[in-house]
């Protein structure tokens, strides 16, 4: 087991006082920095962040212009990087390869004072990003169980060349970042394990009947869009993201011979099928949700509430109705009037729009209809064909993420006012038209 | 925002440099003692077995001789700990209440030197524990955000009061602490999240008909049973936990007209309900577990399989089927004939394990089997009327904790040997027969 390294409370006899003071006040330093990297680490669960923090307190503890952390994925042999910059968010390469790889691999640590006068520093990759590497140290960072759990790369140390003390904090700072990695870790495994269940769940239960396969979804990634043009905060976003995937569950306690009748139903049919959302509340609110997730089963409970008070299931009016309510009964609308039906093609873009439109103050609250105009085609055509295997060609998308679906309806409306809409237009039409073998 | 006490690097020049050094020699071990203490809280992730750690931490650096850390609940005005002795687990009262429950409300810090000639000091504690206390210091825990999440009350100083410098460094690990309390809750909260989900849904899904209602939630409460009998590691137990939770999860893809039926089925329809337990896996394979669950998907889906390769769907043979499916298949098969059906009376229990005992070796295997029957006679019947709402006498469970499955069935066969043995029979009898309305 590693631990820290403990100060010298012992004064050396035949060291000058005046030496002695000196090492005593360095180590100070050195201890107190490292209690606020801890604890300045110790504040950051979220993953990503909290690499790009230990980066930044690496290149500033060690005086160097570029620090890296790369972790070691067991399962693809591989070692990965968060990157701040550029399209990808990550990079990743075989743990054989480069001295991180061997780092990795062997544990041993590297410290090369002059890059271009060692063999195992390799130039090809300064030559692809253009930045002079003079000097580097790597380092594995490793865990309690004394596992390699990753690599510290720092580059270009501004006073030459990494020294021994800068080999010894590193370390020390390893075995910090090493417990906060490890936590954060766990944190997100386990985000990630809720998630994929609701994800899995709400799938599984569309995909009982046709009509209704991908619905929860699609509704989903509407809401999460109109959620983030209105700029709400993220944790209020993640609220209606799982509200939206849950907001159907209360159907699990619907028979299905009714809830997937294709006949006309009967009053008392329909009046068995509006108890789902109340169902939605009832079933969600068993579930113990996190602190900001507390008000799921309420807004999942209210996608069918109307703003003038002639929804179900409790008849809310205006700002009664949960803002994430509104927003799922403006999304779950407009996917239920957008989807294929078997053996039909789907209802024009207009009219669906005009349906909108004509519910707007009654049903729908107006700042979100608002909003849902202002999603981009490219977003919208891309969820409207979610879960069909249909491709999308880059230069269609790109185009039609220069218009909105409000710009879309003007279009239609007034006619093209240059070549650039007509295009838009037609490309829009093209993908919301397309067919599917057994459609 | 707080920050940690840095270190005094400045030599002060007026001080003899004998002092100086003394300074900074004990500063030193401040630190080093405090990174430590950071280094150690920060990797655990438990919350009961971080506040125990925080609690021993906090007795050794002050020399006290008992430290309790108490959590605000916001939500019920509370303050709470945990105890690690006694029946009960934590101790709860109001925040109007005691000295910690002022030093919560007003962030107080009070170094009591002498407690019985303290006014704010009330002597009750101590005449109900029997403990003496002689002097305390209680000081409050502050988050990042400088709110107030927790109190530490130390007791005891061994030599005198506690002075200035123990409340600086309580000051500092509390900082430290309320770090690793907010991961640990937040982790927690998840935790409870994840695992209300699934136990949510499974009970959803059993109650959909009367016949499979609380069947997952009892699979489950059996298989931890045997899975402790056996003296799985605790990460096993939870992985056979959720399996069980989830094995009838594949069920979502049986129409219920088919599921439902309470007529014979015809070889087509028995054909789809066996489907339900490769559909099992394919839902729960989308789902991303953490490491040490990955294997739930092959778990919950083997538990049609039987040890001499005549089960279904992949007609695995013994070590083939997981463990966890081996004990899935009896308890699974032990719930089904236990349960009370419309109209019917449970089947006699010595019938049941006359099948079992039958289908050993063939079906079942024989060790879960014999783990099966050492499951206490007290904990059985908790299980076998889980979700009922009848009650149970305290006086009558601990006769039936002196007895298992096993004794259960030597009793019935051979008679009785004694009173007890006779009043055991009797009483496991009246709570595995009584009839409830609607039975």
């Amino acid at each position: 087991m590693q631990t820290l390294k403990n100060s010298k409370t012992t004064t050396k006899s035949e060291l000058p006082i005046e030496e002695v003071l000196e090492s005593l006040q360095k180590e100070n330093a050195r201890l107190s920095s490292l209690l606020n990297v801890a604890q300045s680490l110790s504040s950051v669960m979220d993953i990503d962040e909290l690499l790009f923090k230990i980066m930044d307190v690496v290149r500033q503890q060690l005086h160097a212009d570029r620090c890296t952390v790369f972790l070691v994925d067991r399962e693809r042999n591989e070692l990965w990087s968060k990157v701040a910059q550029g399209l990808q968010n990550e990079i990743r390469f075989p743990l054989s390869k480069g001295i991180a790889g061997h780092v990795a691999r062997t544990g041993e640590v590297l410290n090369i004072k002059d890059a271009y006068d060692d063999a195992r520093f390799n130039p090809e990759v300064d030559k692809k990003t253009g930045y002079k590497t003079h000097n580097l140290l790597t380092m594995p960072m490793r865990n309690k169980q004394n596992e390699i759990i990753g690599v510290f790369q720092v580059l270009n140390k501004a006073s030459g060349p990494f020294d021994h003390e800068d080999e010894e904090l590193l370390n020390a700072i390893s075995s910090i970042a090493a417990s906060a990695i490890e936590n954060a870790q766990l944190y997100d495994e386990l985000h990630k394990s809720f998630v994929s269940f609701m994800e899995t769940l709400s799938t599984t239960l569309d995909a009982r009947d046709y009509i209704t396969s991908g619905h929860s979804r699609r509704v989903t990634l509407y809401a999460v869009q109109v959620a983030r043009l209105m700029k709400l905060p993220k944790e209020e976003v993640e609220l209606i993201r799982y509200s939206a995937l849950l907001h159907d569950i209360g159907k699990l306690g619907i028979p299905e011979i009714v809830l997937f009748k294709n006949k006309k139903l009967t009053q008392e049919e329909y009046a068995i099928i509006k108890r789902h959302a109340a169902l939605s509340r009832s079933i969600l609110r068993k579930i113990h949700f996190q602190h900001h997730l507390k008000s799921i089963p309420e807004i999942a409970a209210s996608h069918h509430e109307k703003v003038d008070g002639s929804g179900y299931p409790l008849g809310l009016k205006g700002d009664e109705i949960p803002l994430g309510g509104k927003i799922l009964a403006v999304c779950d609308v407009f996917d239920a009037l957008t989807s294929r039906r078997q053996y039909k093609d789907r209802m024009d873009i207009v009219e669906v729009v005009d349906i909108l439109d004509h519910e707007t103050g009654t049903a729908f609250e107006p700042y979100v209809v608002y909003q849902f105009k202002n999603i981009t085609l490219n977003v919208l055509i891309e969820i409207l064909e979610f879960g069909h295997q249909g491709e999308f060609s880059e230069a269609d998308l790109s185009l039609l993420r220069q218009f909105t679906l409000k710009d879309l309806v003007r279009i239609y409306r007034e006619g093209p006012d240059n070549e650039e809409e007509q295009n838009a237009l037609e490309t829009f039409q093209f993908y919301y038209q397309r067919k599917y073998k057994g459609d």
